[in-house]
């Protein structure tokens, strides 16, 4: 664990090896005595715990698919001399963005459910340009810090979370308003090594499996919310930093014997409340201190990257259907037209999808720094398709696959000499197909539609990234009803200037 | 429990007491020694058992209701002395359906999940019409020992279940041709007291709740299926029955201490596999044995009747708008024209499900017997309704929620003397409101969305009573158009005749 | 044509004999000199008129049913001694509004297009208990000059429209306030003998096929609106009165020589925009005058009943079902399964819509004049409905239809000696079909779906009785959000009173 | 006109003044003396014909943007020393798909419809890989041929049009078992000069207004179907072509005086059905006579790259968006939260339909002549989008503007002295609105969504490039079900190989 108010070097020392793969992904995560609690306990090694570990399982794939498929998993930065594993990768260039989505569908192939990875990819990304515009008009070290900051993680290999969204209190109150100044994350002191922070963050994904968090605000700020306009990157082991781990549908199956019931045994998102109390930021880790005028850049350059990056959800989608393909085929009704329709219309949202994130990634434009962004009103639409479509997608699946998901025996049924016999002889479905790999994907798709990883799937694809209305501002804002207004008006042969309003 | 081969008088001997409310109800169901398994260990008195007390619970309302609001609960069958059980009574007239519906509609409201007697009454009104007309065909007796059956029951004021779904093995094949025979519930012997039943029942709605179970064929018979074309009544507790009750999406948060989690705290639903080992049915309780032709018309009756009592899931849409309201008013965001609209949205559909299935009952038709059946094409359609509307109702109860539903802590959490305050003050939201009373409602939120009543608002609402394909055969057969076609070619100006295929 | 100032009884003396039927309704609107104008040009005859005939058409069929089917078309009111047209009967029961949507459904189903005739008996059924309302609250007279127009009405068997919307100018202005006071009708003047009046009326259905017209104010009004808070009944050629027919798509076709073109030649519906200068209103005519308090609940009464009346639609639905099949006939596609499922898609919808308005009608509550009336939250819900299900219907009729209804020839073109026989060769399609049948058939969907009669069943679908913003504010009144948020919180287990806002 | 047996450059001979401009394009169409009917009468010359001039008004505007807007509508080829319209450019990288995307957006932006030319880009786009593959087979010099015609249209600057869809008669036969046929497009004869063509092609888009035309088989072909698998090049002023011109809602309004009732008075698009009754092609001009083998990869890359050419629909979208927009200020509610709601759901599905689109063109994949062909998949789930969003958007469209579009006066109503005033008078609407550009965007939200647009931007979007079922075969032939199947297996802990079917 971490001590109080260490310098930048010291705080990196720990990471002097560099993380080389998945298994050291998991080594790396050991020993830290963070203070984690989940279910009113302290959580003493998160990477035993059978509820968390699956989390970590899903985030370490992000290290495996690295070393597999590098073209996908890793990036090349220019002038570097090594690549670095992708998700530490500032996008330079629409290929980047493109590669990043690529790599994105294929972890959520890979593990059906959130790898959690994506929040600490969108934030560098972000911080990089914004750090960069601060300089640019204040005349600030920021982009220097960031980018020091930035090569030591691509160095050490290790993983970076992104911390956004505050408790928020009485939502129709700035940050200063409010009657607990906690409600928004702040900096509550500053000395000559660096800033104290406190306040807490809300549904914060595979923060427990991280190794470094970087916060940011929330949203816009005003000239008063200057404590407020904070960015700084802490290590997740921190002083001050406690984690409570959030309930998830049917989280306790991983502990109730066997692995059949769990439907995704392997892997599971995560997300935790983050309360920080005092919490030392060394002002090398300092990437904004009161530059309340770029906070709403920030928010909306992270925005623009992570509704692009629910193209996650695509490869789900793809476990999904394949799911309800494999259910299809153990009831011998695959050939049945309306099956076969249900699962194309089930693909075709799932490539509608797929298609928007792509387009807002090869459309991306470039920003003052280098990096690259993608479409905004592209990249807002392929989020609302998400907020819509996998609830869809998940009907058909259930559809396909039948009642018995919500009615099927567990495992330790299976297991008992009394009625496994009985459900084997009665859950026999066509000639050749296992009872077990019959319930097996059953499972499964409970599992996406309504058990554990729905939680990803479904909600957070509601609510991730901004709910259905923040993407429903964003549309309008971009829409350009001005210039639609003047196409209308001469095709109509209107030929007037259009009215002073 | 009872013994081998009672005689119909003995096997009522017990009931001989009637049940006269709901407490008298759950106490009916204690010491009855039942063969029925949940995860794996046999459970000793169901009305202790954490896990499925809920449903009971939500069973127990529907004698509640006949006592709070007989003229919702309750019924006044012609020429009897005293109101029985609306559960037990036949439908006589348009508005007995109309009453019915109602009742479902405020069971849902009551307890916002299955309370599981609706397919015991569409069973009896189902067997009534049916029984008369087989006697009508062949001089047998059936309709008498029926109505002598329902009369014991309405006395007693027992709960009557209904089992339809078989297993069905291969489902390109008729039962004959099955290779495991007791693929669908059959006839095995017959002897001078009555017949042996063997096979299994699947998703049999609260079936561990009841006292009666009616057995009924699943599908269109053939003259080679006549072994398993019977319909009877057996004791709940009869030798040789072994349930299995399912798993559902969070059961076990009912075991994790608390209430707060588990989101509805007093009601579930139940499902269960039974299995029929040589089941004894006394002559006096078969309704059926053999008139292999008479199946597909109680298929058809009982689905009929079925497919309008989904009705229920609008009493749980009801609760889910409310609840919905209620986190919008605790986030402070009620007034937002968005939260509105989406609220208007899910009455609307919700609603929308109720017209269906009212219409449905107020245009009710007569058959022989002198029973009343919800219209057939109409009936469908709001079945039909019920696979997609609930799923959108769901998706907006999400979206109003936020995403907490999913990441929130623990009860658990919440007693912990480190971390429970930091919840209290960083979930605190608008003035006024009661953390836990956010949470309690998020919580029901979770429940009914993707928790453990998701299981009967969405995954039962699509397969329960048919799938989805099912309606649109019924749709297709019920969709006249020949007549639709010679109204579009009169409009036309076609003068000829309709083409000869 | 009406003189000046004629009394009562002058007025209703034109009308001494009853219409006896279809025929004697279309010789009755002969020879009535109104001031009619279509595309710049003074109608000289209506019933002459090639784009105005077809309405007459439409509306002549009430007569034709009211014969053919008197239990649909005809009404019995209480005490009278022999049966009206039910287009002139009040409901007086929840079974003549049940009846009343059999009627509309049969009439869409007989013509493919709007009959006009439902905005007047919606507005007598709605005077009805609103004049008894006023004469309650204030001691007038107004209810037994009602029952006294209406039953001259019902003697001599006349078409009554009714006319609502007005042209509201400003829309951010009540009438008072509009810098035109013509924007909303008002009493210009008064005098011994009745009122007069100015402004206009927009869209009115059918007004030139009707004989007399009720007035009635189009929304709220305020202490300062007495003068727009008028009801009145004026005869269609009153002087002073001017109509402009609206320009519906494709309504030149019934012009451009024979009738294959036009998809459906016989039927159309009708729209006019009707100018009021000075138009006396003898008092026995008068039903309101200044009783601004009581706009709103003719208004909502109004609008009740009305958006329930767009069960017709159903009718429309089931002709445009019966082309697309007939379509998929002639091209040999009826099997397919696609083909079979877009039908029993579009039929679903359909009977949805109709159920919501057989609801509305079956669940009707009495109000103080006896008069029933839909009920509320149903109607709304029917119509909001009708705004969505016939724009997919339409789409997939013409996905079935396919893309021939938009680029096929004209008749004209099959009348030419040189490619009359070319269009007959590469038309044909399956053997045994008539080219022309298959035409005819594909013209009657490009007229219901992007044609002639597309006006009705698509734009005044979305707009008649209200926009769907209109229902959505009505939803919301009825939504009863409190009860709602009281079940919630009871099963989430809150315990205290909801919070006091 | 040209000659019978002309060679290819005696017909090239009168192209050889290069097409500068749209007035040149105009002209170009003068005094060919083409066969071309519309409602049973010769037409003279088309660019005099008020119902087919709007057509060619559209497809100059490809002329325009390529002097206006070079980088959208010119195309530099690799090699040439000189730009060519870019509808005559063979994709030779993503970015031209992509750049044609924008053109097409582009296109419909300033036409309001189908301006007609990329069914001949598509065309040449495909008969370039295929003519490329045949010769690599067979050793022919199809590819040759085909880039020699190329040229000579680069060089002339000319319109190529694309004729695919065959009458196809009974749709369950192959072409040679059909008992007429001519139902496809076939050889009847060939000589030592080239062959001789006989049958027709349906709904061919933009014809008559082209310059050539390229025939290509509708679909997959077999061994006995050789003499249908023909392409080739025809001048359309061919002898032996016969045009009949097929009607569109409201086309005539074009000569009914006035240019306000026709919405977009400028312009329309354009169907035809083209008749071949012997047509001479020289040998230089076929490119394909009898390699039946080929023929599916021709409809599939032609569809593939066509399916995505619907991008132009979302140029159609933003027309109709400004419009609606521009409606809702004319009457005041433009600031109404359901109005902005409305106007952010059009854009939201404009949006997707262009994401899909674009992301199939920068996804796009070589082909071994060297020319890109968008992503299968993608461009098939974009045309399928397009099947479906251009009808909600249009709905919403008529939802803002109101029943007017359907209800009002003509403008010949507005030009009456009598009528004229009180038309002004009472549809004034909000002040400082002039009442004819209120009828005027209204006029044009007919045109698109009920009127001469609805056709391309609603029926064609349905039909055009395949029926909706069309793109469902491809996506199912695309969805890879073995893959994700074997994921799905994977993840829910199947560890043996997958069943053998």
């Amino acid at each position: 664990m971490q001590q109080r108010n260490m310098t930048a070097a010291e705080l990196w020392a720990d990471f002097a090896t560099p993380i080389a793969n998945a298994d050291d992904y998991v080594r790396s995560l050991r020993g830290r005595r963070m203070m984690i609690y989940f279910m009113g306990e302290r959580v003493a090694e998160p990477a035993d715990h059978p509820v968390i570990r699956p989390s970590i399982n899903a985030m370490a794939e992000s290290y495996r698919l690295a070393a597999e498929r590098p073209e996908l998993g890793s990036a090349q930065p220019a002038g570097a001399n090594r690549a670095v594993n992708r998700f530490l990768h500032v996008p330079a260039a629409p290929g980047d963005l493109v590669a990043k989505h690529e790599m994105q569908r294929e972890l959520g192939r890979r593990t059906g459910t959130c790898f959690q990875r994506c929040v600490g990819l969108d934030a560098i990304s972000s911080c990089h340009s914004v750090t960069f515009d601060i300089d640019a008009a204040n005349g600030t070290d920021y982009h220097k810090r960031f980018l020091a900051f930035l090569g030591r993680a691509q160095t050490a290999n290790v993983v970076i979370g992104g911390a956004m969204t505050d408790p928020k209190g009485d939502r129709s109150k700035p940050p200063h308003q409010q009657s607990d100044p906690d409600m928004f994350l702040r900096v509550v002191r500053r000395d000559a090594d660096g800033v104290y922070i406190s306040g807490a963050k809300m549904h914060q994904t595979g923060a427990v499996n991280s190794h470094w968090l970087i916060v940011m605000p929330t949203m816009r700020m005003t000239d008063a919310d200057r404590d407020w306009s904070v960015v700084g990157a802490v290590r997740v082991d921190a002083p001050g930093l406690t984690y409570v781990v959030g309930r998830q549908t049917n989280d306790t199956r991983a502990v109730d014997g066997g692995a059949l019931d769990a439907g995704n045994a392997q892997f599971a998102g995560q997300e935790a409340m983050i309360v920080f109390d005092n919490v030392f930021v060394p002002h090398e880790h300092v990437f904004m201190d009161g530059e309340w005028q770029f906070a709403s850049s920030l928010v909306e350059r992270f925005t623009t990257y992570h509704r692009s990056s629910y193209v996650c959800k695509t490869g789900l989608g793809d476990v999904l259907i394949g799911a309800a393909a494999s259910a299809a085929e153990h009831n011998g009704v695959e050939t049945a037209s309306h099956i076969r329709d249900k699962l194309v219309e089930m693909t075709h949202l799932n490539e509608t999808i797929y298609s928007s994130c792509m387009a807002a990634a090869h459309q991306a434009k470039p920003v003052a720094s280098g990096a690259w962004i993608n479409d905004e009103m592209l990249s807002n639409v392929a989020k609302h398709n998400v907020t819509r479509f996998p609830f869809e997608i998940s009907r058909l699946a259930q559809d396909i696959a039948g009642g018995l998901i919500v009615t099927m025996p567990s495992e330790k049924d299976l297991q008992n000499n009394e009625i496994g016999p009985l459900i084997r002889k009665f859950l026999h479905g066509r000639d050749g197909v296992e009872v077990t790999d019959r319930m097996r994907i059953l499972r499964l798709i409970e599992n996406m539609t309504i058990g554990r990883n729905a939680v990803g799937y479904l909600t957070e694809s509601l609510h991730g990234a901004g709910s259905p209305q923040a993407q429903r501002i964003q549309i309008a804002r971009a829409m350009k009803l001005d210039e639609k207004k003047a196409r209308a008006r001469n095709l109509a042969g209107i030929t007037g200037p259009a009215r002073d309003r």
